[in-house]
């Protein structure tokens, strides 16, 4: 029997104020309502963007806040795609295993082999929906209620969201001024509720790739805390910018550095397809329990609704492991910003790589100094939003003009402040 | 600081017995480890399915597994994305809004006004990866945690899995014989927990669609218990096989029965999409709390990691929501089917829709019968694995040779249990 929890049975009236409040609480989830509420504040910010294109024409606004690649896909994806299409094979849009084509995942195992020292096997890789696809697959897999996951900030912010989905909490770690791993500050957050440590290399927001020492480095520390604690912490490595690189930087490998692994990587930057939600998690094959954690990635991409990574586009990236649109046009947009922003005195770590930088912003308030941007028609996004209050990110995935346009008002934000 | 847990520091030294599995029980999530050893006995079957294909010849065992769509995606699917990929547009494989595309939500929002009395707009419409994508937005927008979905059984076994990522309970409750809705068991299952009814027409596994005399009936008892309550129950209705009816058959709309309703769709049977992962959800826009509900979906698609629905299948789909594979095809299976197993003697209800058909099994173990079928190398499923013990699946998207090959076993074995 169901006993009537409010005094007015009829829930369809609107009454003002507390009541409706306390209705409002029953609707949806609390925390959806909660992330609704803290949404409306990045819409507003987002609207009023919009309205300044609208008043000042979108040409005298210069909007770096959105991570969307501007550059087209490299036309070989293109060619593939229309070979696929204009030869379609009986069976091509239906199920296959959720794990993805064998022949896909055969090609990413033989991919992997070429920059990693392990033997992969189709047997670690799972075809996901996007890098976020498989770090939910990943974080499904291996959390239990309350088990910390351990990030260096600054960092994704997303994560937060997908930790928290599969009941784990995000344990936030500073990094050093150059935005190096601290491993005082990583040696602190370990505890017996450590399952994992996630990290971002090249970093979104900060174009900071960790070198071969920190990641041998972090590799010891978590060998010895697997030990201590008599079962593996994980170490997950986000790398959809790792072909997105530099003046000769590389990506080292986090196979290499330690054995109880994953990447999770997309083809969303590297080959600017972020719509079609394609890419993969690969499972280190030197991992101690690769069993059970590979089963258990296949079983969470069913589980959680993506069952497969979209059909035509595992066809299609089988084909175009090596590919990427062309860098160099990332670094001449890179190059263009860093120089005039460094001649104008900003304070910032020149990127190894991804499409973002991240200054220092000119008060410690970030939210208020990017208001002062947006005054000069400049779009960008508080640092605080990847927990790294007192900068700002720029990303810089846009056209030329954007950039130059941009450029005198910049000089100009930087003079009020002297 | 970190104590030791084992006495054994070395977790990777595989030492036999129970401190294996207590280290085993430290490396994946405990949900997943059972998941990971249940779908151990299912692969079996799948193994051992496989095997006799290997041993009497992939044409001499008749397996009816698995609800792969075999009818190829119909021609104008085939024509719009050649289309597409033969003319692409600047941006065609990029972000769009976390909802989709603003022209394929207005697509199917001027579709879902066809036959449903609603006001559509695009507001209320989010393009999913697939209808589990769907299902898994909604119920993460109104769940919270210990929040009860009540299920009629028989039902489709993933959904327990949906409900539980989110942290609620499913309730199983009973139908009547010809597997339409309880009304007493529904009544009964109802309390302050409930937050939910999961309902699935056409029905997978039973072919059941529930008429609009019942769905009324159940509109009426969720608002009964929504004021109640103090706050909506909400009505979710799983309808990927809407288009595949037969003898006239048409599914009545769930929105008309009630406000406080979502349908959660796909393309996957009615065009033969599976592997693509295309679908929407669509909420009431007569629901209370319609726009905390619709933003919390859109945040849900995002935060789960789906981000949005595949762009150029977006594209696709919008020119081809009046689509759908040739019926006639599924419903002549179902004939052929249904003609042969009731001259045999089989007892069961013939299918209103899917491509499913649900007897009685011959003995009251299902897993048993399921094996004497095998025996004839008929592969089927036990009803058990759908909530509804003493039945069996029997998936007929499948060549009509392999329902006719089959026919001879059916009839030995219920001529055995005479």
């Amino acid at each position: 029997m169901v006993t009537p929890t409010v005094p007015d049975g009829n829930y369809r009236r609107k009454t003002p104020g507390a009541i409706l409040d306390w209705k409002r609480n029953m609707t949806a989830s609390q925390k959806i309502l909660a992330s609704i509420d803290r949404s409306s504040w990045i819409r507003k910010i987002f609207e009023e963007g919009q309205e300044r294109k609208a008043k000042y024409g979108a040409a005298n606004v210069f909007d770096f806040s959105l991570g969307n690649p501007n550059v087209e896909p490299p036309i070989r994806f293109k060619e593939v795609l229309k070979d696929l299409v204009n030869n379609p094979v009986p069976g091509m849009h239906g199920y296959m295993p959720n794990a993805g084509y064998l022949e896909t995942r055969t090609a990413v195992a033989d991919y992997l082999k070429t920059f990693n020292r392990q033997d992969f096997t189709p047997g670690e890789i799972v075809m996901t929906v996007g890098a976020s696809g498989g770090l939910n697959i990943v974080f499904k897999t291996i959390l239990d209620p309350g088990q910390e996951v351990i990030i260096p900030a600054p960092y994704f912010v997303e994560y937060n969201n997908i930790i928290d989905t599969h009941q784990g909490v995000p344990k936030i770690v500073r990094t050093k001024p150059d935005f190096s791993l601290d491993f005082d500050a990583l040696e602190e957050a370990c505890s017996e509720k450590t399952k994992a440590v996630l990290i971002n290399s090249p970093n979104n927001p900060t174009g900071k790739i960790y070198d071969e020492e920190e990641l041998g480095e972090l590799g010891k520390l978590l060998t010895r805390y697997s030990e201590k604690q008599g079962a593996p912490i994980y170490l997950v490595s986000d790398e959809p910018y790792r072909k997105i690189v530099y003046d000769g930087f590389t990506v080292p490998s986090i196979f290499n550095a330690y054995n109880e692994s994953f990447v999770v990587t997309s083809f969303s930057k590297d080959l600017s397809l972020p719509g079609e939600r394609i890419g993969y998690a690969a499972a280190n094959p030197q991992m101690t329990y690769l069993k059970d954690i590979s089963q258990g990635m296949v079983i969470c991409n069913r589980v959680l609704g993506y069952v497969n990574a979209p059909a035509l586009m595992q066809r299609a990236v089988t084909h175009l492991l090596e590919e990427s649109v062309d860098i160099s046009i990332y670094q001449k947009k890179r190059d263009l910003l860093c120089d005039a922003l460094g001649s104008f005195g900003y304070d910032f770590f020149k990127p190894h790589g991804t499409f973002y930088l991240f200054p220092r912003s000119l008060e410690e308030d970030d939210v208020a100094f990017v208001n002062v941007l947006k005054e000069e028609n400049i779009l960008t996004v508080p640092g605080s939003g990847f927990g790294g209050p007192g900068y700002f990110r720029i990303a810089y995935c846009v056209a030329d003009d954007v950039i130059e346009g941009s450029l005198p008002g910049f000089e100009r934000v930087i003079k009020k402040y002297r």
